[in-house]
């Protein structure tokens, strides 16, 4: 981790050369004297990919692979840039090019995600960094702001908005599209895969949370651990209502250290899925792809972080960032993680919605189930408009245990009147702490 | 620049304990093993300080001085943190500190402002750092986060609000109170000076510009050559204009790369002022002391960092976390920069306001006079319920060059109706460029 590479050139092999690896290739370009160079290029298909439009801008002299050793073993590359996503074979190439003392920079984050803690413990014995500032919110600089910005403060919660593709179909619906034919427009747009349940379903968003949480809080968790709850289940009707309560749905991935007393040292909340945000939260403002992350720390209060959170050239920006930051001998801020176990559980009100076949005791029925977990009703809502063969109504808590919740919403599932699953979503409640 | 630090203890020597200096040993104290020490403290009036009730947090063995000398040539001393604020006599004692090969943390906008470029260069010949992180912005992380995180974009425009006093008294006014009140009011809560004049004449927000110019735009510009506009002249009737206009009022400071090409390569567009902010632009959003920029990159398009701009305890995160970069060896990427011109003239739609006894003609006069210039009118809006011996409205232009603007303002001003100098306001334009 020594300077001696501040007046001399980085040489880097780019593991990737699609959407992020040609526009890294356009970003350094555009750099000129910033001391980093392409030697080397590894990706399937050479030739095709030496014809990508972008190709002009990586150097005449680089070597193009299709053997990864190519880069790996190369005594030219100082630092390998993945760009490549997933665990497999990405784990296995970034631990032989740390282990042959190279510099790595990811857009990984299911790999820092899942290995980081082994990825980290081998770069540090090796003398070499490890940097993955385009992981999580692409170009928005969360990941850094915090690492160089924040070690000062005690950051004790995260939340936010990491997955653009969730972003752009609620903020769609919130407009008045419907669930499917976003989707649709989303997967035609590019933003979302052909089976769309890594985003919809939350696992992008968790896997980028145990990122942050690591960062941020310390905290090393297991993303499997995390409670993920899908946005499938999200209609026009919730929007509707949503907006009656002054808020609206947003995919919100979330992590706090317990603050409470019955939970113990060494446990965090965490938990992804859609939830009702008050429109005077920021992370209410996150339209489109866009990404939104808020830290709150004990000294320093709310902080916001906002962009794009994805696409080739935001999410190049990050990685150059990174690569430049090695260029010039920066060592990123130590933080240390230590193992925490995770609780779903949290208190705070809760949205819950129901669609009934209209008959007299319903009303008596939810707020039986509701009684018997210890949960107050906040409010009842019900829209006109609908008959009563399909009734949509909604039920708002005061603040509840989620698990206790959960057990109601069980025991209401089987009611005989009830026409679909009983949704259950977290309201976000926003308390920018005042700090002096 | 070396990481020999990175094992043992960073030795720091305040300067100044008051509401920063005091709060930055609370935080220091609550990280611990941070390996950072306060080992001399130096302010006015010692006996008095280590009354303090925040004075527990430093060291028992800690040297209390009123002698500058004693911490600036101290053998025990590896970093100086420096909180007095002010140019004289903050500039020699920290060229003091740089020039004994001591590091140097300073939330001296001022100072990095008027003195940067020779700061900068001093620091570098003896091989140390000079981080200055808590100068703009607060708690907010907007210096590291570019510096480290935003180091691969090409920026091209800052933006945003930087004065939390201001940001105090025109979101307030937004909320119905008058501007001699709320000012009032600030004063006493501890935001606003007796002289509020830095803060609402925007001088406070110019330095924290040419800060941010520097590091972002790579533009060394001088803090004098920045048109700063009072926001003292805005009144209720303003927000009641801007509001039927979808825009609310704020004092933005903006600086920008020239795109145009009949301005030359090496001169930036500057300004600070109060602005009309689309309710949709992120800027529009920040309330009470927050303040909030928006840097927009060539790549990664637009990125928005807010919170708590000022603060002892916000503002002591920012100096830990510079504390903790150098003692962990950090090196912040270079981001050399060149000096600039700045052109306060900027293409943009703008809000003239005037206050006239009514007459026939008017309209006329005022349309002649702006076609003189070339600048042709967007709207006019007349509110109801005034009357006619003190009639205010509102015309708004298409995009035009405020210099020519300010030329028919000036022939404007002369005519016998106007009962109060006009206003002339910038409209901000929200163009978040779609990155791919």
């Amino acid at each position: 981790m020594s300077n001696e590479k501040r007046s001399d050139v980085l040489r880097v092999g780019l593991l990737g050369f699609g959407t992020v690896g040609s526009a890294f290739a356009e970003v350094l370009a555009a750099h000129g004297d910033a001391g980093v160079r392409i030697t080397r290029v590894f990706n399937r298909g050479v030739e095709r990919k030496r014809g990508h439009a972008l190709a002009k801008f990586v150097p005449a002299d680089a070597v193009w692979t299709e053997r990864v050793e190519d880069v790996l073993e190369a005594a030219d590359v100082d630092a390998v840039v993945e760009l490549m996503g997933g665990l497999d074979p990405a784990e296995n190439w970034l631990r032989a090019a740390l282990s042959a003392g190279k510099h790595v920079v990811t857009a990984n984050k299911q790999l820092i995600a899942y290995r980081g803690a082994e990825l980290f413990a081998l770069a540090e014995s090796k003398g070499v960094h490890l940097l993955y500032g385009a992981a999580v919110a692409g170009g928005v600089p969360v990941i850094p702001g915090i690492a160089q910005g924040l070690s000062g403060d005690v950051i004790t919660r995260i939340s936010g908005i990491v997955n653009g593709t969730c972003n752009f179909i609620l903020s769609s619906m919130e407009s008045g599209a419907a669930y499917g034919e976003v989707l649709k427009q989303a997967q035609a747009a590019g933003y979302a895969e052909a089976d769309p349940s890594a985003d919809v379903d939350g696992f992008d968003a968790r896997a980028k949370l145990c990122v942050l949480a690591r960062l941020a809080l310390h905290a090393e968790i297991d993303p499997e651990q995390v409670p993920a709850q899908t946005i499938a289940t999200i209609s026009a009707m919730d929007f509707a209502y949503a907006k009656e309560l002054g808020c609206t749905v947003r995919q919100v991935a979330r992590v706090e250290l317990a603050a409470r007393a019955e939970l113990m040292d060494g446990v965090v909340s965490a938990s992804v899925g859609p939830m009702l945000v008050p429109k005077t939260s920021p992370i209410a403002w996150s339209h489109g792809t866009q990404n939104m992350v808020v830290t709150s720390g004990r000294f320093g209060g709310d902080v916001v972080f906002s962009g794009h959170g994805a696409g080739g050239h935001p999410t190049a920006v990050a990685v150059m960032s990174d690569v430049r930051a090695i260029a010039e001998g920066s060592v990123q801020v130590r933080l240390p993680a230590k193992k925490m176990a995770v609780v779903g559980d949290v208190v705070a009100p809760h949205y819950l919605r129901f669609v009934v076949a209209d008959r007299p005791g319903i009303v008596a029925a939810i707020a039986g189930a509701l009684a018997k977990v210890g949960a107050n009703i906040d409010s009842i809502l019900q829209h006109r408009g609908f008959g009563g063969d399909r009734l949509p109504f909604v039920v708002t808590t005061e603040p509840s245990l989620s698990s206790k919740l959960e057990e109601a919403m069980a025991e209401m599932a089987a009611f005989d009147f009830m026409l679909e699953p009983p949704l259950c979503l977290q309201i976000l409640v926003v308390d920018d702490r005042d700090t002096d």
